[in-house]
Order: structure tokens, then C-alpha cells, then sequence
């Protein structure tokens, strides 16, 4: 039985066993398209089912086997194909060996001494990414998520603009203006608070109706900035929108950012994977004119979570020079190696889990060309499915790269005038949603946006899916709408 | 073979495969005390020998999964019972267990909608730590380490200070104030940088002898404070510091906090464990004052990284107050469960890594009273060896909870009061560290402080060290260092 002091023989039983439980629970009956996505359960009939209590003595082999498949069973399988409710999906069976031999190897991506393999793959993955972004040199650094991302960029650029900062904190520095637009990712609003320079100063760019951020309202929002005695220091494009999935006019943008002597920024979180396709890589053209990006592979590569990074074209290693903090129990000079390795003082973490394997592993197993070949599957798929929406009559599409679309319930047909219409539509996707989730069939999210009503955001990330699978979801929406 | 659109057979075969290494590799060979901690390589040897470069084309399975051993075999093996190097150290195989479900099951922990069982399950975890700490209401949220743990801390102080910081910025309040001792973690310095205040603004209290913040300093920092038109706000009181294992008096820390209106925080990330010890939890007395408590259950716990809770007494909402952005594509308020579950908006991240489920794992598997006796068993090893280093002669203890010591190499016995003492003892650690590394018998790590030269810092985690690897430890040591 198993005791606080371990038993090695008994925990590798367990672990093994526990392992076959995920391959057969997880891997194999969640990707598998008979079985549901979700097993719904009300909080309170799931708190009841898990019986999360924490108590004084521990449990037997069996029973903790048991909360293994408890756990397995009542969460999302977001590998299962028809999982398409967020910019995640799908499993790489590369990267998912990659974030095992993580977990296994649980050590801190700080110094060489800790973690020399990872040091020096970091290293090259971050090379092979800014090389894409079509920079030969620079820095830059694996952060939990695009958000933390988004704002070590801002940080960054407000240390660039205003080195002071780091020392004598925004008191002595004038008012800073951030620029996004309308339809960015709410991490720029998160980031502006967290680094103190508040919600007020940063300035909402309008979008077109693409969603694209339109260049002469960056440039009017510029000046009003001005007018208010703030210093435009930061503007934000975004490549691949959260919800649209539109591409801001990168090269149009560095042009104004370089004018005002602004840092851009480019939150590439969910679109920089385009740049593995020769077909789809002129959506960010001028991409290498920014001096940073943030991008997630963990989104449209299938890296698995968390896998982002912030690239920074810069060559004068700000990014040390403005995190760190130069701690001599972690960062000893007098080390027998050289100790520009030990790129933890980069950070605004102390311990940095591991990110970098699971991208390197399946990279190495697909390649380059097999990267590009899944983005380029996304887009197919992506358009097979907005013809086929076209050739239905329920379905009204907002022409986006993600595939955002309304379904329109029969008896809302034709009514586009009636003065409740659109209250009416606004109800109809939480009801799908709901019918959804409780028959497990499939997972697509929906939101309200700039005064559109509630319209559902199609994701289609999986390698596995095909068209049939995208015949399978118009039939759903169709079959879970057509009543209301 | 391998494509990118992927073969789910082939994927689970190569997985089990890697699975199988892992055991092999990682969990029995790096547990062997036969086997060594680490297979030191110099950089330009270990970049040859990993080959890391990315290329057009995948490999075949036989490589992918040399690489598989290539990387476990040149990693440092954390889990080796004589890794001694961090505060985090050894593996628990139900934890382990916990991490490997997590990654499989690769969701965030924004909603109830895509996380069911973890939303619920990190409300109970987060409750069960809060009892510990003496509070029945409260909240908090797994961080992604310890240091964002404490920015968290930082921000959400500021915030009940000066709430007009979240819309307006540092521009709209006075300068502020932080304090924390000189031996805190530099987390703080970090945060201060990163949130916008600057390091000129972190008044820094002096210790004692043992580590521990001197209360008397902390009230004449806060007059000087003032007197320079700053406003105290926030106090850090440092519960087991990083290299001496130093506690700060907190009781004595909260009447002057509550004297001076501040929030007060405890950066428990190391020492707050000793809340399951009823032999030690005497050293945290008065935790139950601060406004709120960081703590790291990946480190003397052994939930492995990332394992990192900010714990708050408010009951008013601040967390989700300060931080929150309510996109309305992720936490739309039209859904069909309650949304007060969807508690992603209290987090500065989007996509959250689930890190409660190995914490939880591992406290079913072995109760409450299993992890007591792992806290306990921590101490009692140290008590060990400060007394069996009592007994030797080239030993030369700092009394720490942590075992912080010299190595005396004979050459340097008796001879105290030579001018160039100091600079030959501070030389001592480095070289023995090289030689060790370069065996790769065991790892610890060393460093200078405050005008102390660089002296070890043994930190004694692994549930499988016996009083024998205590012995062995010294032994080592000394063979290494004998003839410095
Ligand atoms: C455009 C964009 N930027 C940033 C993010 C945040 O990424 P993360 O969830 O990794 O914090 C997202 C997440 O969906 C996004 O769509
Ligand atoms: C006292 C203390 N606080 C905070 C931290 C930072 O924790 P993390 O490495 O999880 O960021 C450490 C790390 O060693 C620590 O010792």
C-alpha cells in the first residue's frame, strides 16, 4: 500500500496502471466519434459524483485508480474530433510524449546546471521561430500563455521607451497611450492594468468589417492621445483575431508605429502558424517589421497547452537588462560554464516550467513541411465549410477566417424585419449550445461582438477531421436548431 | 509511418513506446543511486551530441524515440534522491500520476464549460489550503510559480489601496511603498518592475543573524518611507526564506502592519508546508493575519512544477474586481449553468494550465497526515545532518533550517585570521560544485550573502533519503574537497 514515504516498486505499478486508464479512457474511447465530447453534469450532481474532499488518511490502490477514470470521464475530451470550442484542439501524439517526458523530468528552465537539454533547445526552437518571422537574430522567451506574452512585450517596450521605469516605477515617466483595436485580445486590456498604466490609456482602434483594424483611426486615435498629454509608445496588431480571425494591415501599421517612434507589437497567438504555409503566409506580410510577436503554438500547431513565446527582434538583450534582478543564490558568476546559459533572470518567473520539448519533438517528427501541411488542412477544411454553409439555407455566415455564422431557426426565416428579430436570434445559440453540451455530440463556442448578436465561432484545428466531419456538424447545428 | 495529418494507431504505439522509456530511463535508472544525478556535458558537446536542428522532413520512429532517450538520458534526473540543488526535489508517483492526466487531457481552467471537474476541484483544493492557514472564507488561484504568486499579491494590494489604478494608472496615485526583507526572494523586486512601481520603491528591512526580518528595522523603513512622500502599502513578510530557511516574525509583522493600514502578505512559497506539521506549523504562528499567503506545494510537497497557490482572506471580490475584462467571447453571462463557475476572469492569464489535479492526487493518495509526515521527515533529516556536521571537522554550519555550511578544506583549518581567508574559502564551494558535476554524484547548490562568501545550501526533500544518503552526502564532500 502506499505510504507518505513512497514506495518506489508500488508507485511505478501505479503509474502504470494509471497510464493504460489514460490510453483506453482518453486517447482512445475520447478521439473516438461514437463516444460523446462532454458528459454533462450540473456542478452540483458532479461535486456529489467526484467526492473531491480531502481527508486525513489516504486511499487504497483501488479506489485512487478509480478517480483516474472519474476524472477522465467527466472532463472535456478536447482531442475528440468534434471539439471546436477554442482555438485548442485535437492531440499530436509527438508533442503529447514531449509533455510526459516534461513532466517526468520535472526540472526549471532557469540555468544550464538544472536543465541543460532544455536551455540549449529553447535556444533553437526560439531561432527557428524568429527565422520564420523572418529575423536572423533577436531574443526572445517561452511564457505560460499569450497573455503573460502580450504583456512581457508591453513591458518591454515601456522600458525601451522609458528605462527608468524599472527603477523609479511610472511616477517619473509622463502618461503612456497603448493602441489596439476593437476586436484584439482582452490580454492588452489585462496587461495595461497589471503593468499600472490602467484601461483609460489605451486607446480602441475601429475595425473594419472584417474586423481588420483600420490604419486611419490608428492615426486619429494617435493624435487624440496626444491631445490628452499622453506618449504613444505602443500599438498593437493583431495577426488572426480571437473570435474573427482577422489580420490587421501589419505593413500599413509600421508605417505609422515607425513615424511616431512607437514599438509594434504583433499578438500572432493564433495567427503566426500561417507562417509554416507558402499559401497562407501573405495574410502577415511585413510581420518582420515589428519588434515583437507573440505567437502560440499551442493553438493551430497542436503543441498541446501551454506553448507560447514572445520573439523580440532586438539585438541589445533588453530583455535581460529590463527583468533582471540579478539574484546571486540562482545566478552565481563564478559557475564553471559559461554562464550566459542561465537565461532565467530573462524572466519574470523564477521557476519556468518546460515548453520548448513539446514543440521540438513534433517538430522533428512531422518536420517543417508537415507543420505547413496542418495549417494548410485548417484552411481547407475552414472553406470547405463555409461553401457548404452557402449551399444551406438555415446558416448565415459572417465571411471570416474563422467560420462565424448565425443559425437562422426556421420559424425566424424571412423576419430579418420584425423589431424583435434580432433579440429573438440572440437566443437561439445558447439554446444550441445547452442541447449541445448535454447530448456530448460536439463543442463550438458562440458570442455576442460589436452589436452583432450571439453567432457561433467554428474552430477546425484536428489533423484527424475531414469533410465528413464538417457534413456531421452542419446536420447537428440543423438537427439541435430547427425547433426554435 | 508518421504524417502530419496523423495515424492514431501509429501515434499510441509511439507513445507507449516512449512511455516505456520514460520508465526505464527517468523513474528507475534516475532513482538508481548508481546511476549518476547528471551527465555533464559542455555545451558545444551536448548541442552536437542532441542534434536540435529543425528540418524540412520528419525522422522515423527509431529516431524519435533515440531522441526520447537522448533527451532524458543528458537531463538532470530531479527526481535522483541525491539531487539536493533546488527546493524542489524527488518525484511522487500519484502526483506524477495527476501531471500526466493533466497534459492528456490538455484543457484550460477558464470555465466550467471546458473544465468541469478542475473548476471544482481547484475551489476545493484552494479551500482545503485556506483551512490550513486558519481561514474559512477567502479565495485564490493556481499561479504558474511563485513568483507570479506574490505579483498577484502586489497588484491585488494596490488595488484595495488606490482602486482608480486599474482604469488610470500609476499617473493617478501617489508613490508607493513596499517592504521586505533583504533576504525575501527577489520575486519582489521582479514584481515591483513588472507592475510599474520600480526597485527605488522596495524599502529593504534588514535580518538578524538566523535570517529573520527584524521588526524595529521594518517600523524605521516605513518613517523613511514617508518621508520621502511614499505611501506605505504592502509589507512581504518572508515565511522559510530562500537559502537560510529564515521565518519572519509574523505576528510581530502584522501589528505593525494593522498600526500602518497595509496589506499584508507572506511569501510562504517554501515554508508554508510546516502548516501540515503539527511539530512545526509553530514556526508560521500568526499566518492567519495576512491579507494574503503565496505557497508552492511543488516544492517541499513534491507536486512537481508548476505548483503555485496566491491565497486571499478578502470575501469582496477583489481578485475578480481588479482583474477582470469580462470578454464576452469566453464568459458569456447568457449560459445555461452558472457562470459564477467560469472563474477565468480572476486571472491575469486566458489559457490556464490545470495545476491542481496532481496537488489533489497526491493528498487523496496519501491523506493529510501522509503529507505531514513528509514535512516532518524534511526536518528531521536536517536536524540529522547539522548534527552529524557537528561532529566533523571540516564542516563550519550556518544554524538555518535550511543546512547552509562551509566546507573547510584542511589547507584552510586554523588558519581564520589570514588576510586572504575569506577569498580562498570563497573559492572552495565552486570547485568542489565543478567536480561533482563533472561526476555527477549528487548536486546542491551554493552561494555568497550579505558579505558571507559562497557556503552550501543542503535542501532535504525526497521522501526515500534515509539518514545513510545524509552520511553519504558528507562523505562526498568531503572527498571532493580535501585537497583544496
Ligand atoms: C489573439 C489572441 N491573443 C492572445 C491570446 C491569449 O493566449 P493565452 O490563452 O495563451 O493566454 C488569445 C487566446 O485565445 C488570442 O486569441
Ligand atoms: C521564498 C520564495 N518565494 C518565491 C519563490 C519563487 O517561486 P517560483 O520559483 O515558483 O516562482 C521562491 C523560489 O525558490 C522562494 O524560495
Amino acid at each position: 500500500t502506499n505510504t507518505p514515504l513512497l514506495c518506489i516498486f508500488y508507485g511505478k505499478l501505479f503509474l502504470t496502471e494509471a497510464f493504460n486508464v489514460i490510453m483506453e479512457e482518453i486517447l482512445h474511447k475520447g478521439t473516438d466519434l461514437k463516444e460523446k465530447v462532454c458528459e454533462w453534469k450540473d456542478p452540483d450532481q458532479l461535486r456529489a459524483l467526484l467526492d473531491l474532499d480531502l481527508r486525513e488518511h489516504g486511499e487504497s490502490h483501488e479506489q485512487l485508480l478509480q478517480r483516474v477514470r472519474d476524472v477522465a470521464r467527466y472532463s472535456v475530451k478536447t482531442c475528440h474530433p468534434r471539439f471546436f470550442n477554442q482555438l485548442f484542439a485535437g492531440v499530436d501524439y509527438h508533442a503529447l510524449t514531449g509533455r510526459l517526458l516534461t513532466e517526468t523530468l520535472n526540472t526549471s528552465q532557469y540555468t544550464y546546471e538544472v536543465a541543460p537539454v532544455f536551455v540549449l533547445m529553447e535556444e533553437e526552437v526560439l531561432r527557428q521561430l524568429r527565422s520564420l518571422v523572418g529575423w536572423s537574430e533577436g531574443d526572445g522567451i517561452f511564457c505560460p500563455g499569450g497573455s503573460v506574452s502580450n504583456m512581457y512585450a508591453m513591458n518591454i517596450a515601456r522600458y525601451w521607451a522609458f528605462p527608468q521605469v524599472k527603477t523609479q516605477g511610472l511616477w517619473a515617466t509622463p502618461r503612456m497611450a497603448i493602441f489596439t483595436s476593437q476586436q484584439s485580445h482582452y490580454s492588452m486590456k489585462k496587461a495595461a492594468t497589471f503593468l499600472g498604466i490602467g484601461t483609460d490609456n489605451v486607446f480602441i482602434v475601429q475595425v473594419d468589417e472584417s474586423g481588420s483594424m483600420i490604419p486611419e483611426d490608428l492615426e486619429a486615435k494617435i493624435v487624440q492621445a496626444k491631445s490628452k498629454d499622453a506618449v504613444p509608445f505602443f500599438v498593437n496588431a493583431t495577426a488572426g483575431t480571437t473570435v474573427q480571425g482577422a489580420f490587421d494591415p501589419l505593413n500599413h501599421i509600421a508605417d505609422i508605429s515607425e513615424r511616431n517612434g512607437m514599438w509594434m507589437h504583433i499578438d500572432a497567438a493564433w495567427g503566426g502558424s500561417v507562417l509554416f504555409s507558402k499559401k497562407h503566409k501573405h495574410l502577415v506580410a511585413g510581420i518582420e517589421r515589428a519588434n515583437s510577436v507573440t505567437w502560440n503554438p499551442h493553438k493551430m500547431l497542436l503543441a498541446g497547452l501551454q506553448c507560447s513565446v514572445i520573439l523580440f527582434r532586438d539585438t541589445t538583450n533588453l530583455l535581460m537588462h529590463c527583468h533582471s534582478a540579478n539574484a546571486t543564490y540562482l545566478f552565481q558568476q563564478d559557475k564553471f560554464y559559461d554562464t550566459s546559459l542561465d537565461t532565467g533572470d530573462k524572466s519574470i518567473q523564477c521557476g519556468r516550467k518546460v515548453d520548448c520539448l513539446k514543440l521540438w519533438l513534433m517538430w522533428k517528427a512531422i518536420g517543417t513541411h508537415g507543420l505547413s501541411e496542418r495549417v494548410d488542412k485548417t484552411f481547407a477544411l475552414a472553406r470547405y465549410l463555409v461553401e457548404e454553409m452557402e449551399k444551406r439555407e438555415n446558416f448565415k455566415l459572417g465571411h471570416f477566417v474563422n467560420v462565424c455564422f448565425w443559425f437562422i431557426p426556421p420559424s425566424l426565416k424571412g423576419k430579418e424585419n420584425s423589431p424583435d428579430y434580432q433579440e429573438r436570434l440572440s437566443k437561439v445559440a445558447p439554446v444550441i449550445k445547452e442541447r449541445m453540451m448535454k447530448r456530448g455530440t460536439m463543442m463550438v463556442g458562440y458570442q455576442p461582438m460589436d452589436g452583432r448578436v450571439n453567432f457561433f465561432r467554428m474552430v477546425v484545428l484536428s489533423p484527424q477531421l475531414t469533410t465528413k466531419d464538417m457534413d456531421f456538424f452542419l446536420d447537428e447545428i440543423e438537427k439541435l436548431g430547427k425547433d426554435l
